[in-house]
């Protein structure tokens, strides 16, 4: 494994309007642009789905790290993530992250799961990145 | 326009492996997984190219929405973006972003532009949701 600091690149290309070309090395291009209540439209990705998605996908790799270092035998994982973005005395911002992820695993191993899902909310690191406080509300179906 | 405050939402499904689809109302699918250097494949987009692209799609979408109210005409965008991600006396996260956008206007156009890039990044709500330091290198053209 390469050594830390880790880098990470992203390009954005203006195509017309308000909406961009967003590439990094090996992924599809994706188009992005503000949502529709800041005059865009839902077909893009925006800065703020972006955000929200970054948010509740570092949660799930996190989460599948530690279950692997556990030995803990995942079945199935789904998460639903929702960001509220609201005025403060700062300006506007993301003041709240809440992560509803659903983790199925065999019925003896449903309390450790539990516990995994917890160990992999501290150790997330976008959200250790953020000053928006990162809520999880976790479910765990024992199979 | 819908009031404050505003949600998004995104949803996220595991496939296999790392990896998941990620979704979100009205835009196209993607796959994300961990980075390579955490396991994963460099064709996801990952947790950490999703929060990078997110500040810098966010500067972009800002600024075109400030150029708007300023009447200032944008010939071109382009930027590249960079995350910087370190271990901490707080754990692993993201020490830096630093944003690079180049901006064409007109030639009589440039130092306003120059002023409405130092604004957007001022007003941008995913850089005021980080803790971490997002600096800011914009180069602007006058054409």
């Amino acid at each position: 494994m390469a050594e830390l600091p880790y880098r990470y690149e992203t390009c954005l290309k203006w195509k017309d309007e308000a909406q961009a070309g967003l590439s990094a090395q090996g992924k599809p291009d994706l188009l992005v642009g503000p949502p529709p209540e800041f005059g865009g439209q839902d077909s893009w990705w925006s800065p703020e789905h972006l955000f929200v998605a970054a948010v509740e996908a570092c949660l799930m790799t996190t989460f599948f790290a530690v279950a692997r270092k556990s030995k803990l035998a995942v079945l199935g994982y789904e998460s639903r993530a929702e960001g509220t973005l609201d005025k403060t005395a700062e300006g506007l911002l993301f003041t709240a992250v809440t992560l509803r992820p659903v983790v199925k695993v065999a019925a003896q191993d449903a309390e450790r799961a539990g516990r995994l899902i917890e160990l992999a909310k501290k150790h997330c690191l976008v959200s250790a990145s953020l000053k928006t406080p990162v809520a999880v509300e976790a479910s765990v179906l024992g199979a």
